[in-house]
């Protein structure tokens, strides 16, 4: 059986824990701060203290892959038994992978991660588009398929990505604004009236969306770095004013540096996800 | 010891076999045609071929990770096997994963890959700077500090990618012109004089490099798509006609599709590197 589409669950989810995406980088920093080796035994207790600290008080959560790929095929298959764990324990699992390359290759991409039959199944992914929006028919075709969601990487949080973001191509848009509208049409044709299964990822530390429609996108927005890359819940609320429902704000060191006592962990949680709540007016 | 720097084994290794990298693409057709399973037992039969076939003809192999991912942890269990043994078996790895993040996870993707005390240590690998080359000075670091080759995505050999890369920064230049210029700052200040570490992928199907000084930019390129995604030796040759000995013209589908017979595989590499060497004049 199908599940629903992934927007949907997400919002089931909101409604019932809040916007808040908690993402699980264990860094080297965090392994040390917490007193666990920087080595495949460490990382299977950070994935442990987590996942008893994220359920029942956040409905997503975000792997982040690079720090599981630090500690080879040992560490991805930590990654894989926290994403099973996770799932069975009702959390939606965003893989943060940025994942992105031609066509060929994209479907190898889509099929690790989409669908039951695929290598670590998730529910959804981030993606990157450096080559082309138009190469990821498959990414796009196996989440709907699966009734998974995909983010495909817009505007960033960090400064250094404005010179490719913000670059004006042949048709006058900036690269971002072009992602954004193209997106919007995909969704428009996915899901005619409602919500289709292509996000953006959407850094709000960069002032006001101008010149873009980013209720009219017709997907979620995932926005990274809130917290210790700068961005606060007013941040989030004025970037996404016109659609504060499609949000899935995303925190990680600010709450981790709360760790690893599991009470410590779910009371930061708590506060983050309703300060968000009140600041998105949800 | 360290090891010389990548662009120098490079060259040492196309003196010995000609310019060709063979690209380890294990998708679903390939294990199908070959009468293996889709799964990981396929897997490791592929990883043992293909090796075997390597060997002695190529001087560097480049695996795909997503074809590995799509068998979960256990594929990328494999992957690592088949980047132990060839490097031991003195090829040169080139993964191509196309990572790229924000700097700090910038960092972990580079523990992940370069250097002896990484995850899975390669010799290069491919990386995306969506989110911009300056969030890209960890890998950077890792590359130097281990004599490892990058390799930043910049003009891709699909059509679908030049709505992104062809478009106008605010200083007027394109953004795989910046990149390229970027490049060259970067290598310049690494290496003054020599080839420093940081290369470009860089398609040679799109016609002449305009505006660009490829050999300026004192790195290596990869040319993907050889053979099945249109480009000729021809091609290779006319687009980096100003530096062929930088150039790592890469297949994989047209080579595989001789296999599985190991002897025919060699045949093909072999043939296609004399027809490369011959069109660059090497």
């Amino acid at each position: 059986m199908t599940p629903e589409p992934f927007a949907m669950r997400f919002a089931q989810a909101r409604v019932k824990y809040g916007p808040l995406v908690f993402g699980l980088d264990p860094s080297a920093k965090v392994l040390a701060d917490w007193g666990l080796g920087d080595d495949p035994g460490g990382l299977e207790r950070f994935v442990d203290i987590t996942l008893e600290a994220a359920v029942g008080v956040v409905g997503t959560v975000k792997p982040q892959s690079a720090f599981y790929e630090r500690h080879g095929w040992r560490g991805l298959r930590t990654l894989a038994r926290l994403v099973s764990e996770a799932r069975s324990a009702g959390l939606l699992v965003l893989l943060d992978a940025k994942r992105g390359d031609v066509g060929s290759t994209n479907e190898a991409y889509a099929e690790a991660y989409l669908g039951e039959g695929a290598g670590m199944p998730v529910d959804a992914m981030t993606v990157t588009a450096y080559l082309g929006l138009g190469a990821m028919r498959e990414f796009i075709d196996r989440a709907v398929a699966h009734a998974c969601g995909l983010f495909v990487v817009t505007r960033s949080s960090n400064p250094e990505g404005r010179v490719i973001q913000e670059a004006i191509g042949t048709n006058g848009q900036s690269v971002e604004g072009r992602l954004v509208a193209d997106i919007a049409r995909l969704n428009a044709a996915l899901a005619p009236g409602g919500q289709g299964p292509v996000g953006a990822v959407f850094g709000p530390t960069h002032g006001p969306p101008r010149g873009m429609d980013l209720k009219g996108m017709g997907g979620l927005f995932l926005a990274p770095g809130v917290g210790e890359q700068g961005a606060t819940p007013g941040d989030v609320a004025a970037c996404f004013a016109s659609c504060p429902e499609r949000v899935l704000p995303s925190a990680s060191r600010c709450l981790l540096a709360c760790g690893p006592e599991v009470a410590a962990l779910k009371g930061a949680i708590s506060k983050l996800n309703a300060q968000l709540q009140h600041s998105l007016g949800l």
